[in-house]
């Protein structure tokens, strides 16, 4: 078994819907995650802009989200479970999700060949061959110790003609069989950094709703510890992103988390959890950041303009976070134009503030059963209503 | 008057001395300096490294030293005294000294000018025509109004001959008369930013002793709140800078700080401060933290190195800093190969810790009269001796 208890319970609990929006918690044995939540990424066990994960306490995150592709390739799964684990190398004792390194070896990698097996590719950093598989993403994963195992998946690029979609999506199937049955080998063995490591499927299928329903509805028959949809945000349009979650969703485990894929922006999220997203992740806050472009709530602020230059008012008036309640935008204006890293530091800290905050109201609006009124004012504060 | 008290009062307090060491304290506007002291560079208004002025406390920083012509060319002194100073602009309110523009005009531009006015000289940022003379930098820095100004002084290459070294020495004296005379009504005016901004002279003259002395004997005149050893480090051996040393400071008033600008290695500080040295400023922790070298007790570690894959020691057991409160070496290792900025900020989170915590270790040991014999021990644990 891949639970944390190690008897097949359910971990989730809903604890409220607002019309389809879920306000739920997720045990593992890394503490309780409340959702809706936003996964704070970093990639190579670090986040990006001198971000640590003591800076992560105080920015609120609950989940981070590390790349189980580029920790393979650079330090290596197995020195990291020389090491104790994912958690004990980043120091960080919260929650932690690893993909799966499928995105990245179909984004990041070249010269690809997809085999039944799995997948045959070079490493981005030194070109040396690399083949993972299922079990490969498993075992590695496993080394990890994450805390949340994502399965292995093709993700396939937008658009995919239906023909490629339906082989691709059959073949994904039959490697979450593969991942469950490696996974629960793996948590069983002695000296596993993690035995209660979770595991979530992932929902494809592109922008075909009866691939997604199709697929939703076989991957639901596993009973595994959460749901993904994946493959949105890859080049489709919001409404149609919007579309395939409305018809997806409902075919989903209700009392099962649900995980939109990285996504997005604020907007994105708060149409997400209206239809029924528990998780996200996304780069755009650390991203950002480090271009200068700031999240409030009446809008994002490019930072390196010159209206700012004299601009002695925090990023957000009246915002929480370590990096508003010491430093104006004419002295973080400064930083970024004179290219000091703590420039993008402080800029990436407030962003990731900013979406975990967001989360925060968002899971009160729920709470509150408001989240209808709540996204409302706030998309309209938000200026991209 | 220039002095915190405006009333001509000498803020230098001697407290004790061991051998030629001296431990003191400089009482300012922004707080009670104790010496020896380390001050941590942050060229730009910011420290390198991703270093903010809170973490600056938390590394137990006493003062911090900025440059004036840096932020003369971006973001420009007008802009930081529109925004209230220095200490308003980074967020400090703990000493602050800026130098004098003086070094980088001679080290960073090119085709200067050297006129008895002062020099002219192009931005290393735009190409643009700047004039710097004495009052030039006494203006900019009363703009930025920090705690000490330093006088604007020729700081003359390394070797440089006797006749030209005795004239440069001499207009730097006649620049130091006008330094005093512009500071002293630059503090009287309204709207001051720090009317009670100190003055250090300079000290110059190269390897040449007579000039030295010669030069010492006339700054010590004006009784200024301070006095810097300038000029050295800046090629000639370390066997050379230590007799300089010997031979100048005996010039300067006992009663007064003195300063040895840029310096140094911790054996360096080992043997100035045995030489009647108070303040010191270097860019080596943070530089060197940048490229993954740290200081420890036992000698200095190039994390960069395959030995530190899978070491889960902290830099240095025992150390309070925060960064060996929570990472391991095998971490930052990684952090640094995978060219993630957070790697260079713990490095040199952890290497000004180090100095400024040298620099506690020194002021106990005068106090207890035991500097001769620390100093050997620590020069042996440094494997520098």
């Amino acid at each position: 078994m891949y639970r944390t208890n190690n008897n097949g319970d359910n971990m989730y609990q809903l604890l409220k819907t607002d019309g389809n929006a879920k306000r739920g918690q997720l045990q593992t044995v890394h503490g309780v995650i409340q959702t809706p939540v936003f996964m704070n990424v970093g990639t190579a066990a670090a986040i990006k802009g001198a971000v640590s994960t003591q800076d992560l306490k105080e920015v609120g995150c609950q989940v981070e989200l590390s790349n189980t592709y580029h920790l393979h390739v650079r330090p290596s799964d197995e020195v990291i479970r020389q090491l104790g684990g994912l958690h004990k190398f980043m120091v960080w004792d919260r929650p932690i999700l690893t993909d799966s390194g499928g995105f990245q070896v179909f984004s990041l990698t070249k010269l690809r060949k997809i085999k039944e097996e799995g997948v045959y590719f070079s490493s981005h950093v030194d070109g040396r061959k690399i083949f993972m598989g299922p079990e490969e993403s498993m075992q590695i994963q496993s080394n990890l110790g994450s805390t949340i195992a994502m399965a292995f998946d093709e993700c396939a690029p937008y658009p995919t003609d239906r023909s490629y979609m339906q082989n691709s999506v059959d073949r994904t199937t039959r490697w979450l069989y593969r991942c469950k049955s490696e996974l629960t080998r793996l948590n069983g063995l002695q000296n596993t950094v993690n035995p209660s490591q979770m595991l979530f499927g992932i929902n494809q299928g592109g922008t075909y709703e009866d691939i997604r329903i199709e697929h939703a509805k076989r991957i639901s028959e596993l009973d595994l510890d959460g749901y993904a949809v994946g493959g949105l945000a890859v080049g489709e349009s919001h409404s149609e992103m919007y579309r395939i979650l409305e018809t997806v969703v409902p075919y989903l485990p209700q009392n099962k988390p649900t995980y939109l894929m990285g996504v997005g922006t604020p907007e994105n999220i708060l149409e997400a959890v209206d239809r029924g997203i528990d998780f996200f992740d996304c780069v755009y806050p650390t991203r950002n950041g480090r271009h200068g472009h700031v999240y409030t709530n009446h809008g994002r602020l490019n930072l390196l303009n010159a209206k700012h230059q004299l601009d002695d008012r925090p990023i957000e008036e009246g915002c929480n976070c370590p990096v508003c309640q010491n430093y104006s935008r004419a002295y973080i204006r400064h930083l970024l134009k004179a290219k000091e890293m703590l420039g993008m530091r402080l800029c990436v800290l407030h962003n990731l503030y900013f979406y975990n905050h967001l989360m925060e109201e968002i899971r009160e609006a729920i709470e509150n059963n408001t989240y209808a009124e709540y996204k409302k004012k706030k998309l309209e504060a938000l200026k991209i209503s």
